[in-house]
Formats: C-alpha cells, structure tokens, sequence
C-alpha cells in the first residue's frame, strides 16, 4: 500500500472498480481512460493520472486490460485486508447496511449488529445476529471487531459511543449527523449525508 | 452564495453546524474555533480558516457567537433553498433515508417514495407515500421533484435511472455501487460507500 494515495482518488479509484466489474461482467476485455472519464462526466486525463498512482501493468495499445487493472486497484487499497465490523442499530439504516453484501468484496465483514430492543434481540439480519447491546464488550472480543457502525437515533450517539470506545474499539463509523466526543486514540469517520447532500446541490 | 467552496470546506462546515446545535441546545452563547477543532481531532487554524470564508461577523474576544454562526453557515451553504426529492426504492435504506428528519433543517425535502412492489405502494414511510414507480412521471410533475433519490438493488439501478431521466430529473443521488450511464446535462452524485469505507480503513 502507498500512504500518499489521497481521499479523492481513493473514492475514483473504488468507481472505477465498479465499472471495472461491470465491463468484466459482460466479457469486455479492454478499457480506456476515455470509456472510464466518459461514465463518470471526468477529464480522461484525470483517469489516467489515478491510475498511474497503480503500479498498473496492464496497459496496452487498446487501452487497459481491465482484469489485470480491477486486481490492481485491489491490491492498492487492501481489499484483501479483512476487517470485523459490528453494527449498532438494528434499524433501518443498520439492516441496510446489514444487507449490503458489496462491503464483503472490499474487505469489510459485517459479523454482528446489537441493539437495545428485546423484540430484535437473538433475530437475524442477512446471516448476521442481533446481540443485546449490553454484550458488546463480548461480542467484540468473541468476533474480534475493529469497527463500530454506528446507526443509533441521534440522541443516543455520543452515549453508545462511549459504550463503544469502553470496549476497547478504536474505529467508529458514524453515520449519525452528530460530532462525537472521543478519545484521541478512537478514529471517528462522519458519514455526513448532509454534508455529501450540499455538496452535490450546492450549485442547484 | 459563494460558488468557489470547495468540497471538504463545505463537508467540515456542515460537522461544525452540527457542533453549534448541540451548544445551542446546551445554551452555550459562545465556541472558540479551539473547541470545534478538538471535536473534530483537527487544527483550530482549519477551523479559523473555514469559517473565514463565510463573512461571519459574530466573532468576539471570547470565541464564536453561536447562533450567529450557526446562522452565518446555514445562509452560506444555502440551507433555506429548498429542494424537493423523491426517492426511488422503499426498501431498509430507502426508508432510513426518509426517517431522517434532519434533512429537512438543510433545504432537503424528501416528499414521497416509489417502488415497484405492490405490497408497499400507497403505504406511507414517515408521513410521505409510496408511489408506483410507474406514475414516477407524474409524481415529479405534481410534487416538483428536482432531485432523485436512488436506493434501489444494484441490478435494477441503470434501468431506474434511465426512469428518472426519462421523466426529466437533472440530479441523482445514487446510493447503489454502480456507475451510472446518464446524459451529460443529468448530474449524479454517488453516495460511494465503499469509497467512503476505504478512505476511512485504509490506515488501518
């Protein structure tokens, strides 16, 4: 892995994955930056620039061998590199996710989600069991989680986080639109829909 | 409204309106730019320096006037403009999206649902209805959708999509992990989580 790859291209690169398996779906051989600039309304030249960040051999007269260049993206950005993740919040957004089987091809296992609600307690979302979050401390050592998916209401985040960094789980992934107060060794990334919202219709 | 802030300004500023909420609900009057940063495990010198961009005239020896930030942003980033939106797939996601009520606190309407599945349409999902996705048309001319909120399975995207641009939508925002074939005066933003994932894990 290169540390020098930044936010941006990392978010391009995982796009052009998608259209990477897309065109391998359909048996296509070859792709060039155009057809990748082409789908994401992007300067071809810009494509071209990421993908040198690669290592990427597999360029040729016609454009890039497009199964040698998605193994590459894979090995640039880990997604052999597996990690444990816990859901909290059995609701909609955590069953979503749940359900996102996608996340697995890039190295996210969801193993587990907890929540407080006895009904959901013992149930199943996609394979994956809802414990009561009163046994997270065990799930997380049981299921060796790195990751706390955060998906409670809003009013209870910050207090299931503290739940969440007592348990000894250094990276949270909050997609609850509130800033949270943790320790400085817990890593916290805000799934800011809202932000992600105005940035698009900024210009609207 | 000021056309030159960038992507990650507009990001931080939307967590830092979070940030006032909170102090404002706790009756705090004031927040130094030391107080955000801490929050957010960053600079203050970024935090003084993204607020700089908004003409905010609160400033005062003791830090920030809350509300008057608080205000400064959302006037900046255009939080009173409203837009309507429709989304497009009543399913866990889908319906998460419509619970989230803080949308509507950041110009987001969220006026109705559609989905193809008999069993839910003319349901309801937090006060708005589920349409059959085949009178899609004619929900955006009645409820003047601007944007198109697409939380349908991956396989069904591109054919959803070719709805939404059919029935005359200029902006997407598609949660799905596929890139989308749109015509060129059609803006899509991709709510890329695996990119989001990465960008977040790839330390680790």
């Amino acid at each position: 892995m290169n540390a020098k790859i930044s936010d941006k291209v990392i978010n391009r690169l995982t796009l052009y994955h998608c259209i990477l398996q897309e065109f391998l779906a359909r048996g296509e051989e070859f792709i060039s930056s155009k057809q990748i600039a082409k789908l994401l309304h992007i300067d071809d030249s810009q494509v071209r620039k990421d993908i040198s960040v690669l290592n990427n051999s597999g360029k040729c007269r016609v454009g890039y061998i497009v199964k040698e260049l998605k193994s590459c993206i894979e090995k640039t950005l880990g997604f052999k590199k597996q990690k444990n993740a816990c859901i909290i919040g059995a609701g909609n957004l955590g069953s979503a996710l749940a359900k996102y089987d996608s996340f697995a091809n890039y190295g996210l296992n969801i193993v587990a989600l907890v929540d407080t609600d006895k009904k959901k307690i013992s149930g199943m979302v996609n394979g994956k069991r809802i414990y009561d979050l009163s046994d997270f401390t065990r799930v997380v050592a049981e299921h060796g989680i790195d990751i706390a998916i955060l998906t409670v209401p809003k009013e209870f985040t910050q207090s299931t986080a503290d739940i969440v960094v007592d348990a000894g789980v250094k990276y949270i992934w909050n997609f609850a639109p509130v800033v949270l107060n943790v320790p400085d060794d817990v890593q916290v990334w805000n799934e800011n829909l809202v932000g992600n919202f105005l940035q698009f219709t900024y210009s609207i």
